[in-house]
This record gives C-alpha cells, sequence and structure tokens, in this order.
C-alpha cells in the first residue's frame, strides 16, 4: 500500500461479545481496508478498534461501523467506567505513510458529512479537524457525558460541528477528528507514594505548564505497590519520549525516587524509537535513511519489485 | 521479497572509474537482485558494493561480480591504503529477513565452489563459514595481503578452504563468509588527546579484553581536533550498541572527558536502534512486535496485499 491512514474508533461496546462480533464481522470485508487490533475493555464498556487503509476504503469501513453501532447500541442502557458520549464515541484519523495531516482532516470532515445525513448523528470535530480552540481536546468536549449532552447541546457554544443541536435518542453524539499518532507511555517510579507521581504528572504535563503534547495522571499499580507515571504523548515529533523521560528523572530524583521502568501500551511508531536511539546515542548528522530495512524498502519500491 | 539475503563484496578498485562501471554494469540486470549502495573510496582504492535479494540471485550477483572483476582488475600493480588480498578482497553474506545465519554460511560454501571451479581463485572462509577459529577474524586471513599470500598459501596452516594452495596470478585470493550486519560506529570525545582515544579503544575491544564483538581503535579527526574511538560492532544483538556507549562514557569520565557525540558510518538495521530506545527507555515487556510499522506490514502480509 502506497498510502496508509490509520482509523482507530472507540465503540460504546465490550461486555456483550455477541453484539461486538456482529459490529466487527462487516468490517472484515472492507476492500483495501484491514482490521490491525480489536482491545475490548469489560469494565469501560469500551472497544478500540484499530483499521488501516487508504482514504476512501477506511471512509467506507466507518461508514459500515456507524451503521452496526447504531442498530446495535443504545447508549440510554450504556454502563461503563470511561467517559463516552456516543456509541461511536469518537473516530480519529491518523497519518501513517505518505500521507499528509492535512488529507486526514479532509477525511474526517468528509465522513463527519455522512455520518449526519444516514444516521442523524451530530459531530464534534476535535484535535487537528477542529474548528475552534476550546474544541480541540477530547475531554473538553466529553464533558457532561451521554447524559449530559441533551442540555448541554442547546447552548450555542456546543452546538455541533456539524448537523443539528439534537443529540440521537440511542446513539447520542460522536467525536471525529485527524491526529498524530498517540503513544500510551507509562513510567514506574520505585516509590508507592501516589502523591509524588502526582507531582511529577503535573509537572510534566500540559495543563499544568508542562510539555504542550502531553498529557498525565499519577497512578498507583496496587500489585507492586508502586506508583506511576500515566502518559498520553499526543504528539511525539513535537514532543519526544527522551525528553520526557529526561524531565521525569529529574523530578523524581528531587524526591529521591528513581524511574525503576516504563512500558509503552500498545503501539508505538518506529520513529518515535530511532529518535529515542538518536538522543541518548547522541547522533551527529544521523538520517532515518540510514536505517537498513528503510533503504531496502525504498530500493524495491523503486525497482517495482516487493 | 520474502527472504532478504544481503551481500556487500569489497572490490579492489575505486581510482579508474570506467572499469568500475563495467564491474558495476552487469549487476544492475540480474534478476531478483539489487543493487543498494556503491560506495567507492579512492584513497583505499576500493569499492564496497551493496546489493540485496533472495539467495540464488545473490550467488548469481556474485559470479558476475567475480568474472568482471578477475577480467578487469590486475592486484599486481594495484596500490591503496587498505589492506587486500584479492581482486574480489572479501565477500560477506548478511541475513537481513526471514533467512538463517545457516543459510547464509550455506550461501558462502555454494559461491565458494564455484568461484574455484571457474575462476581458479583460491577461497578462505571467514566468520560465521569459518573453518577453524584462526581464520574466524579477516584481519588474520588478510596478514601479509596479496604481495605475502605467494608464500604465505604454501604453509599447511594457510592452505585454502577451497582450492589449491596456488595464488590466482592477477586476482589473487579471496575471503568468503557469512556474518552478522556490520555496524560502523564512531563516538567523539571532547578532548583531543588520540592517547584517551586509544585507551578506551583499548578498553572496549575484544582483542584487548573487551566486548566479545567489539573492534575499536582512538583515531584523530584533524578538523576538529578532536579525538575518536572509531568502533566496528560486529554483533549488535550479542553486543549492543548501548552497552559499548555506557562503557565509553564510564571510561572518558576516568579522564574527566564527556562524549560530545557519535555517529553511525553507513548503514544500520532498525533493531539496533530499538534495542537502544529499549534501553534507555528502561522498557518493561516490549516486544518488536509493538512498533506499528511491524505491525502494519505484518497485516498486510497476511492479507496478501502489499
Amino acid at each position: 500500500m502506497k498510502e496508509i491512514v490509520e482509523i482507530i474508533p472507540n465503540i460504546s461496546e465490550a461486555k456483550r461479545e455477541d453484539v461486538l462480533e456482529k459490529i466487527i464481522e462487516p468490517l472484515k470485508s472492507v476492500q483495501g481496508a484491514y482490521l490491525l487490533d480489536i482491545k475490548p475493555d469489560k469494565s469501560h464498556n469500551r472497544t478500540v478498534i484499530t483499521m488501516i487503509g487508504e482514504g476512501e476504503a477506511v471512509i467506507e469501513a466507518g461508514m459500515i461501523l456507524y451503521r452496526k453501532a447504531v442498530e446495535l447500541i443504545d447508549m440510554r442502557i450504556h454502563k461503563g467506567e470511561h467517559p463516552r458520549v456516543g456509541a461511536v464515541d469518537v473516530f480519529p484519523f491518523v497519518p501513517i505513510k505518505n500521507v499528509s495531516m492535512e488529507y486526514c482532516v479532509e477525511l474526517s470532515k468528509k465522513l463527519a458529512e455522512k455520518v449526519w445525513d444516514e444516521f442523524k448523528i451530530p459531530v464534534y470535530f476535535y484535535e487537528e479537524s477542529a474548528t475552534r480552540e476550546e474544541r480541540r481536546n477530547l475531554p473538553d468536549i466529553r464533558k457532561g457525558e451521554f447524559e449530559g449532552f441533551f442540555e448541554k447541546i442547546k447552548d450555542p457554544k456546543w452546538y455541533p460541528d456539524v448537523g443539528e443541536p439534537v443529540v440521537h435518542p440511542t446513539a447520542g453524539v460522536t467525536v471525529i477528528g485527524a491526529r498524530m499518532p498517540l503513544i500510551a507511555y507509562n513510567i514506574n517510579l520505585g516509590t508507592s507514594s501516589i502523591d509524588i507521581a502526582n507531582k511529577i504528572a503535573k509537572a510534566i504535563r500540559h495543563i499544568s505548564g508542562g510539555f504542550r503534547y502531553v498529557r498525565a495522571i499519577g497512578v498507583m499499580l496496587e500489585e507492586r505497590n508502586i506508583a506511576q507515571v500515566s502518559i498520553n504523548m499526543t504528539n511525539y515529533k513535537k514532543t519526544p519520549l527522551f525528553r520526557v523521560m529526561e524531565m521525569v528523572k529529574a523530578e523524581a530524583e528531587r524526591y529521591g525516587v528513581p524511574v525503576i521502568g516504563s512500558e509503552i501500551v500498545g503501539l508505538v511508531p518506529e520513529e518515535a524509537l530511532f529518535d529515542v536511539a538518536d538522543f541518548y546515542l547522541r547522533l551527529e548528522n544521523f538520517s532515518y535513511d540510514q536505517i537498513l530495512e528503510r533503504k531496502i524498502e525504498k530500493t524495491l519500491e523503486e525497482k517495482g519489485n516487493k
């Protein structure tokens, strides 16, 4: 595939396995789009679906997903720990290979029109597709959740970006947008003090003065009796992993606490790791073109043989 | 391509560009093998050619290369700073994708038989193809160089692995073998003392008690007036980049000298960099399968769509 767009729709269902299967099954037969991963979380009652494909193909997969979700999910009876506003709660488009962010924004707007036209689900644009600054962040849009949206949507400040200010009775509203690949990254501390983890989280996250593309909270890993800084990296190009790690180390040291490990949850783009190696090794004049596998791929593409 | 073997033949020619072109040109038409890189070094009068392909295709490319080199290179008049024993001086096979080291050893033995049969060039096996321990390292085989080999080859200890103990009058002898990808890696020190660079090189290299898969020397970068530890990493899986970097840092610090940078010369396998990131980030339970691009490639391969 020459061009790759990733979509990662989150749907508000995980407990009823038969329903989940009915939603997923038709996604498998979309020409040119491929299921990469399906992650149901029963306590959140929410499933994260990852697909890749070319632009038109992922739009088609998206429409199939909305159709099935509207048919099979009733938000009036949905329960789960994770905040959510609709049956298809959030639908991000991510540029992966040979596509621009602008193209992904276009795709998100195209899907939004189709979703309103066919299902009458009001759409909010977030991240790179946001129409105004206060809608850039998902948590701001999500405030009030499904139940609160029947009131919230009447406030002109919260009129939807596409569609009329009327919540779909069973499917709620939906959030669509383009964004960078997100890295779920957690750093484990050699302490059982959640206070220290929270202080470090506060130091590095954007909202309280930290890095532009970092969201973070302190959490307790009860089974290991250690505290963790749980991080979402929303743009690893502009706020790289190593810079966050260096800052966490420095802040932890201030409390006499060591960093004992870290974990990447789910997938990570290879360039995020190349950039870490580049930093640690203090490389001079390093280019991704020096990576053997890239060189091979490029050569084979040039020869039209793969 | 499902299986990828890399070959990196080094030939004893770089100054005569017309000759070089005559040697390289026919390599371009080998079915299933592709030229990745051509690096002539005029002061060494030596060219490093990198190709990839499936097993049979790189053997075919190899035979074409030997044929042309025998025809166009006369070692009796060859001059260059780099030690060399023949027109095709050394011919390594490297496993890159879905092929084992054992398979590369097989390929090296197959090429050796063909080279002796057709050109009567005696062959020495080195690295993973070596038939005895004292032939594992290229510098040991190369000692005496082309000029000295007419005597050396008569010593039963230095009988060739394939062919009779008679040096080819113009093409000399040749060294063939399978090995891991090699990383040329240099670490720059914040000092103009070549002594310190040499001491650090001695500390990390295998021959003087250091890491099993490291060769290193101190060199002076005259134009920057700094000393450098110039390193060949011969197995980045068993002796990883970060371990060498940590050791160089510690040794340099002992002399009050900082590491000011490093460089990767030429190509580097992506896993060598992933392993650096894994170390620096102190990742727990990280798997290469978490790398987005790998996941995508695997999914597309399973679907037979690429």
